[in-house]
């Protein structure tokens, strides 16, 4: 798939693309040696990153791209964890950096318009402000891109509640493989006015163009929280607890997150974190509701807690008595690469089934995992209330071809059948390819070859990536 | 554009098709003739219908006018208020009429998977048996059926609250132009698994195949409800209260339907309604609460109402005091081709803007119709929580062709600009393609060009609808 790209020396392309438009940016190899590829080591391989700060700007250069046949790789934060943003000798990074501006927040429609490169967490900031939040969250919120967020069809903690990235978006800006500009950045929920062309490049992983600008929704902050680790038997005891607090109207559901044992002991026990109150075996689930005062967030989720503990067979709690120690729940869930240090390079997936699937998933998953080797077993850990599982194999990679395509097949066996999917929230990149393959049917993967030929017949975005 | 495709007679299309396939039901000119037609005389004017009892025979049907280059026109409940379902001879009508079972309800998930003829209200019912209800509900709930709300984009009564019909949708099944069958029928929120095709189908007016059957969120009935019709000024009053209501946690908001004065007056005359308690000049805005029980919800009614009746200067208001009289209230909204006796075929139109856009929306509307001519006037109603504005012309239809190219172009000034959309939840059909022309940029319509051309590269699917 390279050498067919290599038309240019990365210099020769630096020198090219130099003088396109005034408002371009063009980093060399010298300029992105020093530089972090983010999650995956080759995301700069390539050695040549535009940084255009217009869409205008965005055009110029891919409709220089596109006339000479050169492939272009869009980049956001660089937290996407399944290669997607990967670059090879020939082609041309089209980064997001300089893409940084919030352009209007309208806090009576509760709408924002922003660039594709602000970071989710800047968004935040922003919002606040005006009382107001982002309806959807992650972890990587402090690197992860509103526009990579689209190209991915980002989901996060709220999921649940707000449905994923899809559902946030209401208008979008994006530039085409030909260099038009697909503008389309409506600010209203009801729109039927033939086909909606922007769900194409939301979960498009770069294969359709170049976002540069979104309009998503934002609903009210609500700061006042209460915040429980608890012990639970399985997921089904976890989706009972959340159906209890979900159900009462004086409180809303934040986040639900759930750590199987074998996670929350072996991060606990690297980062310190006392778990005498968890009994043996159990799982923990972090869970935050809020309230229109912390004191009445407390009450719900004491009280919430006395009804549920017998009915639900809890097995131990710990209620955060500060910010400070509801922080420390948080970090055990959202610093989720504690474990490469001891594994690095360690096979992991996001999946997502329905949720009162999940117990019979895990299960046979692992019974799955031994069945290839007696010793192998797996962190899990995730988003329960929407069935989103990200699960590690305890055991550093890169396995050998033949043994990861087992591991893959074990992870993913049952789950379509189910109506879950092979990818929930982390895109298909180049590391989830055998998945796609396998997962999605061959009509579907027909079709989005038909309509990818159709809005890029050079193949010019980032190309080697879904849908292949 | 009807003569290339009459390539067959109706009866010899009835002969040609009745063997196909076990499970297609082929209806001729003589068994059309007395149907009534649905919201558009000409949906049945080409005299066949193929009524397919499972996917498989849709596909073979399909498959067979796609070989033969014979035209396809998706029906469904016969709603639609744009001419998206006009068939002409030559055609065939590919309804949905035998593919109306509801394949499974899955309460613990709130999910049900559906055939695409089950009409929204027999969902409704089916539904109700667990406690649940659909996300999204429309005063055409007895004929509109799941697979035409897919192919509109359907939004009504709770959009401001759970989205329209593409954020209902979880997992879609469809025909493609070839034959081949799009099975996605995923029951998770969470989906980055490549491109997500089946946005192609949701709202796509039946350009891109043929839907069979869907995946849908439910969510938990709220019976227990307090009705009420209120004096507002205007919307930005209406919007005080909307916001009041919804931003307290006991109660929730199930309807904020506003009614502009013309409208209010007009309707409640030929029904009889007493209308002496709303001030002069005012407009009626019908709220709708739930609340955990029915004294709750008419307690936070009554509660709200003392606090915004001077901060919002409400102008009267009427509590429904039984669900008869709640039912009335709803009449008069639902009923809102009662103006057409006085008013055949007038012009009529469905817009949204940002909601804090509608008051000078509405004026400036007013004041350009005028500008055409003097004696114009608008029944003037909708879902104001979300912007979305049905608009009626008071005069008898239709009008000579430039008028109503100008009585358009007055009904869309701005609307772009200001970050709303031509059509909200009608679609395009035949009969807002003005519309679509003057106000989707060339970029994006060219773009659906394409990829119209890629998946139905004869172009048998609803040929002379969207994307034209």
């Amino acid at each position: 798939m390279t050498s067919e790209w290599r038309r240019f020396t990365a210099m020769e392309l630096v020198e090219q693309l130099s003088g396109l438009h005034a408002e371009l940016t063009i980093l060399g190899p010298d300029a992105l040696a020093g530089r972090h590829p983010g999650e995956h080591a080759d995301n700069l391989a390539c050695g040549v990153m535009a940084q255009p700060g217009s869409t205008e700007a965005a055009a110029a250069l891919i409709r220089w791209c596109n006339d000479n046949a050169v492939a272009i790789v869009p980049q956001g934060g660089l937290s996407g964890l399944v290669g997607g943003n990967v670059s090879h000798a020939g082609e041309v990074i089209l980064s997001s950096a300089r893409l940084n501006r919030i352009l209007a927040i309208h806090p009576e429609e509760m709408t924002v318009e922003v660039e594709a490169g602000v970071p989710l967490e800047s968004l935040q900031q922003a919002a606040a402000a005006h009382g107001l939040t982002t309806g959807i969250d992650l972890g990587s919120r402090g690197t992860a891109t509103i526009g990579g967020m689209v190209s991915t069809n980002a989901g996060g903690i709220l999921a649940f509640r707000n449905g994923v990235m899809r559902h946030q978006v209401l208008g979008l800006e994006a530039v085409l493989p030909s260099g038009d500009v697909l503008s389309d950045m409506t600010r209203v929920v009801k729109v039927s006015a033939g086909p909606d062309l922007k769900h194409l490049f939301i979960g498009g992983e770069g294969a359709f163009g170049f976002v540069t600008r979104v309009v998503l929704k934002l609903e009210p902050q609500r700061p006042h929280r209460a915040t429980a680790l608890l012990g639970v038997t399985d997921a089904t005891s976890a989706l009972a607890v959340i159906r209890h607090f979900r159900t009462r109207s004086a409180v809303t559901l934040e986040a639900a997150e759930m750590m199987w044992p074998r996670y929350i002991r072996d991060c606990a026990a690297l980062k310190g974190f006392d778990l005498s109150w968890l009994e043996d075996d159990a799982a923990a689930l972090l869970i935050e509701l809020s309230a229109e005062t912390v004191e009445a967030a407390t009450a719900a989720l004491e009280h919430g807690l006395e009804t549920l503990w017998e009915a639900v067979d809890l097995k131990g709690g710990l209620i955060a008595q500060s910010l400070d120690q509801a922080k420390k729940f948080w970090d055990m869930r959202e610093d989720s690469g504690f474990y490469y240090a001891a594994i690095p390079s360690a096979p992991s997936f996001d999946i997502s089934v329905p949720p009162t699937y999940l117990d019979a998933y895990v299960a046979g998953l692992h019974a799955r995992l031994q069945a290839i080797d007696p010793t192998y077993d797996a962190y899990v850990y995730g988003h329960v209330a929407d069935g989103n599982l990200h699960l590690t194999l305890i055991r550093p990679g890169p396995l050998p071809q033949t043994e990861l395509l087992a591991v893959e097949d074990a992870v993913y066996a049952g789950i379509r059948d189910a109506g879950g999917s092979f990818s929930a929230e982390h895109g298909v990149g180049v590391e989830k390819r055998h998945g796609y393959e396998t997962n999605v049917s061959p009509e579907k993967r027909a079709l989005a070859h038909v309509i990818k030929q159709a809005v890029d017949p050079k193949g010019v975005f980032n190309p080697g990536k879904v849908p292949f």
